[in-house]
């Protein structure tokens, strides 16, 4: 399979439902829409979004009810970038080639913003596709929001990211630097995976093998990310590299070197692959994109 | 009734059910922990779980199945006072007599505390006491947590709050003032009678006499909060006062004055009274809290 074409045209896809799923612009608060919408549609890969379209049609679901979770994963993703970038985190200018949102509207209304997102993901959440909502649906997606929440949480993202905040510029162990991964990145992209299988109807053993992908994706993405911070073409990733040696931030290369940390990577998207053996052309989508994390430039 | 003694019941069965909530501390991230609990027990007088009980209870709901979303509430509450304090919008050092999460913790943590609060209250939302839940119960959760959502978010309070700032300093009209009431304040105090009197049991007619009486208290609410900023005692408050006037926010004294102020205030709290006449003594809770929100000196 084509993957390039592949996550161009779920992009798409994603992208048009993003549009159809934002909220309609009220006039008062006009700002707080425009600086979501500058933000949500700064040219992002969509990857969670496309994991869990990916992962949905891999275990056998069919139609668009998967594209409001996969919004709200976006959502979530996106306000956990503008509120990364804020002063008050990174104090980043720069995102994928464009001025930041609190750049653009200020750093009230960014943090607003992504209050919003994050709060709308929520109700996006509650209504997927409601014509096409079917008997007993009902508790499944409690327990999907519910696994949402949790992988976007303390226990999860934010969690991860004030580890990471607070293991800057210090000496930390790889304990440490897993924790951080697995929290602040890994979480979300296992939850868009098993977001996406759970809502095609996965049954337990497919579910394993999935979250067993998701695992290890999860955390081969971040170390991909922390090479590319060191190695990426700052032209091509839209926003400066070497950002985290300046920083010290905690990552794969800082603590194992870039080619130990390269080796890792490579490891953990064979075992991703290798977690979808008993699966067959209908996991290809998953299987490029594992193969895609490392090959990535930008 | 007595409603100091009833506020105060209902206070401490808020706060130990919050307790219960909270995440346990991790290691790694204890200040985080930290952050949101600093905030979560700051001395908040839980006015918003205390409506959703004395809505659920008015409604003849039963139980504690209420106490996940009366906690969700606040958390969220919480999260949006945290997000407000921060010097990227209102720039406060004490709250409640207690210096600010960010005063505490620096502005990285309080960011992130305010984003785990929110997250957090979703996840809650998803489990109300899972043993209480009824079958056919998950159908009526996912559309409170879409109406928790709708009124926390965009069309909500973050929309009234980014309104509310983009006001300061400017010459505002009333509509203006209303439509960052409404929204800023107003759709979570709606939201939490709502959401008591839903899951309580209520049918059309109660929700909708519930729904004016909840439409009327926000307004007024907010309304005594602006009067209090005016001529409260910085002691009793535990913040400054006259902060609005200073910061030029469109608030109701400043478009229509302290007097006139005070006259819709109490107007409204006779109009949210009057949404009740077809209701007995099981809504006694929800009168005196109308009443005290006038009375109330902090």
């Amino acid at each position: 399979m084509d993957i390039q074409r592949y996550l161009q045209e779920q992009k798409e896809r994603v992208d048009s439902a993003l549009e159809r799923y934002l909220p309609k612009k009220e006039e008062l608060a006009s700002n707080l829409y425009s600086a979501m919408q500058h933000s949500l549609f700064a040219g992002g890969k969509r990857i969670r979004p496309i994991l869990s379209i990916a992962s949905f049609e891999a275990a056998g679901g069919k139609g668009e009810r998967i594209l409001s979770f996969a919004c709200a994963l976006e959502m979530i993703h996106t306000y956990s970038l503008i509120h990364d970038d804020l002063p008050a985190i990174d104090n980043d200018d720069y995102r994928r080639g464009k001025p930041t949102c609190h750049k653009v509207f200020g750093e009230a209304v960014a943090l607003l913003a992504g209050d919003g997102l994050l709060t709308e993901a929520f109700r996006l959440m509650t209504h997927p596709h409601a014509t096409e909502r079917s008997p007993g649906d009902e508790a499944l997606l409690l327990d999907l929001i519910s696994e949402v929440a949790q992988a976007a949480g303390v226990s999860g993202m934010v969690g991860g990211q004030v580890v990471d905040i607070e293991s800057e510029g210090k000496a930390v162990d790889l304990p440490t630097v897993q924790y951080i991964h697995t929290h602040k990145t890994g979480a979300m992209i296992l939850a868009s995976v098993r977001v996406g299988a759970r809502l095609g109807g996965a049954k337990e053993t497919l579910l394993k093998a999935l979250t067993r992908y998701g695992e290890s994706l999860g955390l081969s993405f971040q170390i991909a990310d922390d090479i590319l911070n060191v190695e990426g073409k700052a032209a091509l990733m839209g926003k400066q590299t070497g950002t985290d040696l300046f920083k010290r931030k905690a990552t794969y290369p800082s603590v194992l070197g870039v080619e130990e940390s390269k080796i890792r990577s490579k490891e953990l998207v064979e075992m991703a692959i290798d977690a979808l053996k008993q699966l067959g052309p209908e996991a290809d989508p998953l299987r490029e994109i594992a193969r895609f994390i490392i090959a990535r430039e930008y």
